[in-house]
């Protein structure tokens, strides 16, 4: 009886043991298989293309990264807003911009150089230097110059304003992109870069005139391309309505990119409670503009110098042109900052006294 | 007796499962373990490094390529014997030059204008574009068009004449590179320019005494910058003596490189032997070089002119200079040529005729 019983337990055991190992050997021979998989190179049939990862090391995290990643561009022509757009958008956690890269609307214009000629097209395709090999070469180079100037960050932003004269190069090379073009009255932008002494390539700061034919050639070509890539690519902003209606806008442009909404992006807004730096000059805007135009300067010229400007909604005969109201949040901010800065000014020449 | 037998059957049956559960059971461990390991992110301390391997897909193959590998760069003043040259090492069939990028040259040009200004380094380094992270965009724009451009293959070669204006910046940037400087005398470089009127940027084609001395002027600056990297580096070939003693040069250029000999390296050279092309005019150089010189030109000025001739070995006022007497093979397949030719054009002429 006990004899039975054991050798019952035993079958038991043995029938057990038996599904484990047949469990336990299928279970290996696809672990196995999940690393051969993985260590054997990708292989295609006659297809010459490209599986390239990289990745960024910083402070123990991994950020990697390749041309289908969501980046964001930002431009136009100086002084439209651009630094406060990147700025505003810098101060959202999840999204990193900094500074001017200075050499990317360079490498975009040598590049844009060398597609112009169809005689050179040729002469680089019989040397195997195909659009496509031109593009993975450009896409290495801007996304190191990007990823590499600044802090890591899930959402990496770049801006540089002239970047947008290939827009829509950089649409196609970097097809999950998206592009904020900046756009100001082209009065306002050739004032403050005269006034302010910014040399722009191009741009003879001693002609008003000259100017504002070059920004009305610039902003055209960058408008025309955001046209064509489409308003799911690139979106408009009118710098004075970001200036006026801060919250509005910047709803609207996350939406835009498919950011989640933080309210941090307006702190910078905010910032116009400090003195000093750009914010003064923004806010005041509308009440500066009347000093834009040189005294001589011919205002019937103006729909024939600059026909952007009526194109993008500014009245190429108001003198001073009329933005709108801005929100109550920014007219509360503006006092306090006159009052601030009053303040400021008063207690540092007090002290300059004595 | 029965009962005890089959007990001790199950027994032993038993213990074996068990024993080969508790094998797969391990081995399944670690199966898992190495699985979780090639998941796992490389994790550094505070470090910004790129960990950055790409890979070309052709064909069934596929090639990794990063900064390291061992690259060879070709050039020298154009009409040097620089497509000779890599001619010669694309008949290996483990080597792969292929034709001139010219956008290779070109971006590094723009590169070196970039570093040449201080303030413009100030400027770029603010804005977090320091060398670091130029090099390493410039790695990737030179490494993307140097592999996509041609077939893939052990050591990728690039010609581009000019890219040796930047050696010593390709030397550091690429740290396993070897270049190869081609040396001709320049007298007979400007006759060749001239003649078959190769536009070369800054070479006015009408001035034999302009082309000379930019081209002592562009042989100094690699020249110098081959001399700093070093003779483990950077290897001086002289294209006279590359013609007249094939082998001898072949052999040594190899060693240098660390790439096992191949005699079809010397097919290229054999293919003087078939009519046309620059065969013929590379053997027959020396009897040539007498009119290399125009008729008005003052032989004193040469030294003046072309301080380089002399340093790099040439006579600046042997006219015609004596490179040499040519190895057997090449008297051999010079007179081929010449037999051949002669044949050729006999009956092309007589065809044409009937």
């Amino acid at each position: 009886m006990v004899g039975k019983l054991k050798q019952n337990l035993l079958l038991a055991c043995l029938v057990i043991s038996s599904v484990t190992v047949f469990y336990l050997g299928q279970h290996a021979m696809e672990c196995h298989h999940r690393i051969e998989e993985r260590s054997q190179p990708v292989r295609m049939e006659n297809v010459r293309s490209t599986v390239r990862t990289a990745s960024s090391v910083n402070a123990n995290k991994t950020f990697a990264y390749n041309k289908d990643m969501p980046l964001i561009f930002i431009g136009g022509v100086p002084r439209s807003g651009t630094t406060l757009m990147r700025a505003m958008l810098d101060a959202h956690p999840d999204i990193r911009c900094g500074e001017e890269t200075r050499v990317i609307p360079r490498i975009l214009a040598v590049k844009q150089m060398w597609a112009r000629s169809s005689k050179e097209k040729i002469r680089l395709d019989e040397a195997g230097v195909t659009d496509e090999v031109l593009d993975s070469a450009m896409q290495a180079f801007l996304l190191e110059i990007i990823v590499k100037h600044g802090e890591p960050a899930p959402y990496l932003c770049n801006k540089d304003p002239f970047a947008l004269k290939s827009l829509t190069y950089l649409a196609r090379i970097f097809p999950n992109a998206k592009f904020l073009l900046m756009v100001r009255d082209g009065r306002a932008s050739v004032h403050s870069m005269i006034s302010r002494k910014v040399t722009i390539a191009g741009f003879d700061l001693n002609s008003y005139r000259d100017c504002l034919t070059k920004w009305n050639r610039a902003i055209e070509t960058m408008y025309n391309q955001c046209m064509e890539v489409g308003f799911e690519r690139c979106m408009l902003v009118h710098y004075e309505q970001l200036v006026l209606h801060p919250e509005r806008w910047m709803r609207t442009l996350l939406k835009f990119l498919r950011i989640p909404w933080n309210q941090a992006v307006l702190h910078h807004e905010e910032m116009i409670g400090k003195a000093g730096g750009v914010s003064l000059s923004k806010v005041e805007l509308h009440i500066l503009i009347s000093r834009f135009l040189p005294p001589d300067f011919p205002k019937d010229d103006m729909p024939v110098i600059a026909p952007m400007l009526a194109k993008l909604g500014y009245d190429p005969y108001a003198n001073p042109p009329n933005y709108g109201k801005p929100d109550q949040k920014v007219v509360e901010n503006t006092r306090r900052v006159r009052h601030f800065f009053l303040c400021f000014v008063f207690f540092k020449s007090v002290s300059n006294t004595f």
